[in-house]
């Protein structure tokens, strides 16, 4: 509804490696690139140092880049359980950071990003890393694959909106999941369209 | 090893219910009680919101009280799977705000807390209440029972220690769940003698 550009902080959560990725998405729905990167800690440190790096982390985005919206990947109990704890403490300070600044945070699941920059709630990493690429017009992908992803949510925000809360975003994952790609492309912009196009016929041109 | 007193903020984590409870522990290992209470949060609300009043409520608690130590009962997967996200949000907005300010965070598990201050791993919560009241000499137990906990997390990580990081507190888990009662016994201070007799003393004598 605005026509205001908005600048938006993806993170992809974790205690290992965080990624941020920052776009400015402009009242037409065209997505720009600004910057991206991603934090690491090292496994071997306390949990209370790995945690106080991410929350430093954001506070250094926040404070640089001063973004309207920071979008987070939600965490979810039944993936991973090994990592999800660790995931879920630096979420919680990716979080309380954007909040004390007054950024407004919002929730994507996995698959809603997926189907927001590739059409296909199950896209593998390398169709996602792809098409931020495109949508961006990078000269290549952004490494590691935690910073692609992190565009790739900041992406999905973008367009898609909204996803306060955490029962929203799983009332959304259960219809996204199994989203065919005709319905999620009746949703797209021109723009959006324009790509979906162009990545069908990149699919039908050759794979690598 | 040391004989000055130490200041100790045991926090049982939540989103709903986050208890803090602060206590000094003297060199001669006697706790005494300084001040409780318990930060609430409205499930209504989003979730940013929720995990930001955590955060201030550590905030307040640390910038007041200077505690030389935090120490959160450990969030474990397997259990409470639906509000376990919510909890290690909430528990990581405690260690970033903790951790930016210096002060140590620590980790016990439910049975270790238990066992600190019950002598027994899986005591009920009425129980460790009683103890807690005992071993602080309340007038009353603290309500809600988060606070409790939360003293009880307290007197736990100053008679016991350590706790710092998510392996090594599991690695204890195993060992402290089926601590028998003597075993448990034979590494008390006198003080902790004397409580632990009493208390055997006051299951004797009658039970309510």
């Amino acid at each position: 509804m605005t026509t205001a550009t908005q600048r938006i902080l993806g993170v992809d959560p974790g205690l290992t490696r965080c990624g941020f990725g920052l776009i400015d998405m402009a009242g037409n729905r065209t997505a720009s690139f600004v910057d991206v990167g991603v934090a690491g800690t090292d496994a071997a440190d306390p949990l209370d140092v790995r945690v106080l790096r991410i929350w430093e982390a954001t506070e250094r985005w926040i404070e640089r880049y001063r973004p309207d919206a920071l979008a987070l990947e939600r965490v979810f109990a039944q993936t991973n359980v090994n990592t999800v704890i660790g995931t879920a403490h630096a979420s919680g300070a990716v979080i309380a950071s954007a909040a004390r600044h007054g950024v407004p945070v919002a929730w994507h699941t996995p698959s809603e990003v997926k189907a927001a920059v590739t059409g296909e709630g199950r896209a593998d990493k390398a169709s996602v890393a792809r098409m931020v690429v495109r949508i961006l017009q990078l000269d290549e992908a952004p490494r590691p694959a935690d910073a692609a992803d992190a565009l790739a949510i900041a992406i999905c925000h973008g367009w898609r909106g909204g996803g306060t809360g955490v029962d929203a975003t799983a009332r959304t994952e259960t219809h996204q999941g199994a989203r065919p790609l005709a319905a999620a492309r009746s949703g797209m912009t021109p723009a959006q369209r324009a790509w979906a196009e162009a990545e069908h016929r990149a699919k039908r041109g050759g794979r690598r």
